[in-house]
């Protein structure tokens, strides 16, 4: 018996890749299919112009799309919402009772609202007790931007080996996370444009010191160290590439901190839940690696690919870092956060 | 009476922008075509495979390649050689008396060879002294690596203005920086490189501090500051992006180093050299600006974009900058040198 | 004394290029600029987002943008109105009496409403006699869809001298053809869209019989021939190429056809107006020509090229053609009109 | 008890691909990689710079790579070699009583050799009666041009239900097609190439024909239409798109001929050959597909996609066909020849 899911903002670009990971899911089965109100009442398959390769599968196409007002038959529902929405409406849900499993940036810096990677912060999950005190028993818990997910999981192994200090990181991000239509193909053409909106260089200033920081019975504590972000939108499809130069507290060899990437391992490896990457962190040793058209379907596009990893004479090191901005950085992220709640008991 | 000048290197893609940028040149005339042997003999338009917009005009055209080794009849040579070959044939035309322009990367660092950007450190043209002293009148003057030229003339009203401490820079390069036939398209298809060959990001860390730097009389003095760079190719034709991260002595305001920053002239500019750019730097006030494909040709490619100029709580300033890389980050650098070098009477 | 005109349309696509093409024009000058209400009232530096490299000049960036509606100063005015708003609007301004030079493809096959290639079909005006008895003065001129005007001026020499009979045209055309934002640049990532809207393909059916035919005194009599449109969107950012298979009445050798290509000229060419390319059609020789990128702006983007002419042993003929869709093939294409009818006393 | 079977040109574009198909197939087992004589004796990922996503296997990995001379163990070899070199090597090896299963172009239209489409022409296979008799036993078959392979499975149900009479096709060709290094990234960025040398444009002529026509025992008799050709290098990975204009002997209309191509059946698929795809060609209805990006790999990339299948006014029939060139249009092609040959034990 699989655990009927619903999908929220399940027409838009994360709400296909939660249709497609969700396909063959072991544990999730997609129950409910939500949108807005103009896609309400007609069939997915028409609901939906679909832009992944391949398409839903016949029961999915026939599920009628509903609106995400609720009630859902289901008690698990990943959001894919875009955030001009997704701030009422995950919480609205969770004030009745639903585990919302979120990708929206909406409510990411909540006091009592998990910022979650399962290898990183698992033991964040712990505010999830103030949450549902709050709420009367329903929760929101958050992936973090499609950026910071690759950046958190590449500097949690060298800050609890070397502490971190100081980051300073320059991203060049893909199409796709700009999401449908997103970015015009003319201001991309031959171009790299220096800026993203709705706070991109903000979030992921912030996020990684919440998920690398702790929750002390209350409230969140930041860690320590100091993130500056300068993005870029590269004319690449999927897969976000990330320039890294870190100081770190205790000095580290290349190799001292290429080990400690590789050897990262967390609670989704133990647990062996269905979409953790059996290694979160794959580093490679090519010098022009990672590469997001070679590297971003590493482990189904949910691990992380480091190179690169070099001794720097100002910074302490330098490395890149590629992430799968829509597997690993969105859908695949609210997934795997999903496996772990149940794999904790969280979902019943 | 213009000056006749030679190109070394004349069929390559930096010797095909040199002959397009001397075409109409009011000091200069293109006397003398020299590639490898297997192109002398033949007619400039047979030797070379044209690959910019617009073709070289009839007389050009029609012009026999000669070998790099001379004599030639011009005392004035633009080299666009290869590193592979720049080193030992420049290094002997110096030693038979003539100047030599160069962009190729050989001598660059070389201890009474200026490694010169007009509008920054006209002062070092001081080592020719030194130099011809050596070779008994000829003489090498070099201009920086394509991103440097962009990267020091982004930090030298920076550095005099507020003192320039520490530098991380992250690059975004175009296509045409690899020259030709540099990067297969499958490997830059929907894909970036992060890594660029030939010591190009120990380039950028040690050029501008040379550049910024002083000459003492004797030998090259570098700045104080340190450089950090990541360098990675993008599928762009033309236009290096940069991303900078600066530690400054002094604090600046975002507007302080904007007004610094736009205000920048030079020699050239009080010169009016043919190439020279009105204003050298041209801050941009878009939040996301520059963008290659509408920023390079300011200025016919010889002016540098900056922009988003911002404050930033970890290092004091961030900033994107922009250069045109086979203009004035190559080509038109070095014709700009040669004006400068005949406005001070050093070509006769 | 220059002529004053108003642009129609011009914070769009086409509309910026009339401004562009526009700046230093020898006759006309843009002395009114009008937009949707949404822009009205404001200076057009900022009810215009410019998305071409440059930018206008001071005097036009503060020109207060007007609605369409009138009354304008100008009695010329240059539409490039979205064909959502271009029908209604064009026709109520010829009504009141202003002669409209259009690029919207809505009046194109009214039964009196000339579309016009100066080169090809410049008799056509005739039918303005008929156009201004109806209008009481006013009139409209169309110019051909943008893939239309490359292929009628590489069919135009060779039906004179050979006579077509039948031809089959696949388009690659540019992201620019789309306006903007256009295409998304998800959906042309790695990828070609094996379609256009907006009835493309009957457009590149039906114009050319048009435009090669002739005006009898009253109405449109087509040419002959069938043309049958296959048409794609390509990752390219201007510039549309066709492939063209062509039947012709009497055979033609390459060579022949080639040369009545290559001589091709007009009445542009005669008078010498100012748009005019010297050659409108360019015939390249190099067997991997023409390619948008190295020849769009030929002849500052008027000329269309041509390439591959070859005998085939199916049809008789096949060759390339290329154009650049957004100055021969829509701004400029509007600005030689009206070229034409100043030179021809229509404008006053 | 796997077949083992080599790889000729193991290291090349093709020959990885080949490692890659062959690496979990059911019927065969990589015992041999051959390649030139640079790399032989070194392991497979010395050899070989690697330019799929992932990674061969360990085993196939620690191969050591051997010269194309031989012997081999394996009676089965697969080629990838490249033109330049396979027509000698190809030939001695099948003189040598080797099975060549061939993706090179030089045997293709030998008298006696398959050029084979398992759906389309299985019965062609009866040249290898006579070819073998020449040989002494061993044998070529080859697979079609990457193009050819996606035109004639289209062709195929149109001629056998309609009778094709002409053909014209435009290609948009990707970029790995060229191999490696291929195509310079400058030469196609921003740009599409309106030629691909090494007779591209006549195989595409010829070929079909060939594969339509019928072996009489003695030597293949063509199919009786003509295929007119106009090919295009556009900026894409992977993936050939054609635009085809048909003329057919009878009527069909679009319904017809779009259900003729949807019920295509062939022995690969009654015998269930492991690479067959279950439905060899999928029409689309969407107005906008087949697109490479979206539909190259539909049954792992075995399958040809057909869309906009659409009557004309001047051709009978209008369609645009798509194929995943490295795979259907190269080593998958040849797979699935190599399973149709053991099914057929000619194997053995």
């Amino acid at each position: 018996m699989k655990i009927p899911v619903g999908i929220l903002g399940a027409t838009g670009a994360v709400g296909q890749r939660f249709v497609q990971l969700l396909a063959d899911h072991p544990w999730f089965e997609i129950a409910e299919l939500a949108a807005s109100d103009r896609s309400a009442g007609k069939p997915y398959r028409e609901a939906c112009t679909w832009r992944l390769p391949g398409a839903p599968s016949e029961a999915v196409g026939a599920t009628p799309v509903t609106t995400c007002e609720g009630p859902f038959r289901s008690k698990v529902l990943f959001s894919g919402l875009d955030s001009s929405v997704a701030g009422d409406v995950e919480a609205a849900l969770a004030g009745q009772g639903y585990a919302v499993i979120s990708n929206a940036r909406n409510h990411r810096m909540d006091p009592d609202v998990p910022l979650l990677i399962p290898e990183v912060n698992p033991e964040h999950l712990e505010a999830l007790t103030v949450q549902r005190r709050r709420t009367g028993g329903g929760y929101i818990v958050t992936n973090p931007n499609c950026s910071v997910v690759g950046l958190a999981m590449a500097l949690a192994p060298l800050h609890r080996a070397f502490g971190v200090k100081e980051v300073a990181v320059a991203t060049l991000q893909s199409l796709s996370g700009a999401g449908y239509p997103g970015v015009a193909s003319l201001d991309v053409s031959d171009n790299v444009l220096p800026y993203i909106g709705g706070g991109e260089e903000e979030k992921i200033e912030k996020e990684p010191r919440r998920i690398l920081g702790r929750f002390d019975g209350k409230s969140f504590v930041p860690a320590g160290f100091a993130v500056s972000a300068s993005v870029h939108r590269v004319p690449v499809s999927d897969g976000h590439t990330m320039a890294l130069f870190v100081r770190l507290e205790r000095k580290a060899s290349a190799a001292e901190a290429a080990r400690a990437l590789a050897e990262f391992r967390g609670e989704p490896q133990e647990r062996r839940l269905p979409s953790a990457p059996c290694r979160p962190i794959h580093v490679l040793e090519a010098p022009d690696r990672p590469q997001p058209r070679l590297d971003r379907d590493r482990e189904g596009g949910m691990a992380v690919s480091v190179g690169r990893v070099r001794e720097d004479g100002t910074f302490d090191l330098k490395l890149e870092a590629l992430v799968h901005n829509t597997i690993r950085g969105a859908a695949g992220a609210a997934i795997l956060n999903g496996e772990l709640l149940q794999a904790r008991g969280l979902l019943s």
